[in-house]
């Protein structure tokens, strides 16, 4: 899901304008001059989970561009109609096949370079037998000595498996804002 | 800033078709059937905060609709380029002129039925003076019995005082993941 520039009103398809809106807006938007429509664009919520398994976390092998063969946790997009946990609870059915209990939020992490929000919550895996989906082309459980974390797909993920394991080791687990230039 | 439905398409103004993408979805989008532009449609985050002065919050009197004349806590859509703090801390000063230092996360509400994710950070006030924008009638200062409950502009922002001052009451904050119907 790339983020294009809007170049005709989604209302009527006239070419818009990029201007400040009439209506005392500080920030300038894509406005149709033909029906005024103005056009917002606004930050997007990348929704997963850490499926952890004893000591061990799931990582899904990535079967879709960008990163493709990275390993990542398993998120993706949020939709409408749904909340951030049924969101992280469909990407980790879809991606990784696993049945698991949702816990709490571990990291909320702003990647405000390209207008995202990243929630990973704590998942409690209910078995160690997967069947990932067709975005995944492996799904394994490794423990923190085990992980690649030179073949991770994402910051956001590397950022999250620190504090996991971190939280883990200390034996209390918090929320972490973390924040990716 | 309503959703209204996509009728053409951002990149060249042909009328959309609403159907399943060519690349596996299995969500109807808006496609292009000209350009075939896939457009998404995702949830907006709402980022606000709980300026507090010892016993007291701050709240504002809105001068805008919806919910014109009823009391909310300072908050509004999150853009892109900023983190949720970044957004929560510029709604406090654009609707509030609040001096204040950012605090943690205390409530994450989903609001799934319109497509919203609310979060609201506490805020220690560094003053109880206040220069509120063109969006605010009036911000004043309420100690929890003084709250006007009947009056407060939306049930995000009632929820979140209700689990501000039951935390306060117990001495320690934590953060609080509310589904509203």
């Amino acid at each position: 899901m790339q983020r294009s520039p809007i170049k005709h009103c989604k209302q009527c398809g006239t070419a818009v304008v990029y201007r400040l809106p009439d209506d005392g807006d500080t920030k300038e938007r894509a406005v149709c001059p033909h029906c005024n429509t103005v056009h917002y664009e606004n930050p997007l919520n990348v929704v997963g989970t850490v499926p952890h398994w004893g000591d061990k976390v799931l990582l899904c092998k990535r079967n879709i561009e960008p990163r493709w063969g990275k390993w990542t946790l398993p998120a993706g997009f949020m939709e409408l109609g749904e909340t951030t946990t049924e969101g992280a609870a469909r990407e980790t059915e879809e991606e990784a096949g696993a049945q698991f209990e949702m816990e709490d939020l571990l990291t909320l992490l702003n990647v405000a370079r390209v207008g995202q929000v990243h929630l990973f919550y704590r998942a409690r895996l209910l078995s160690d037998t997967f069947n990932p989906g067709s975005e995944t082309i492996e799904a394994r459980l490794f423990s923190e000595d085990e992980i690649p974390w030179d073949e991770i797909a994402f910051r956001t993920v590397k950022e999250t498996l620190d504090r996991y394991f971190a939280d883990r080791r200390s034996g209390h687990f918090t929320i972490h804002q973390v924040n990716i230039d």
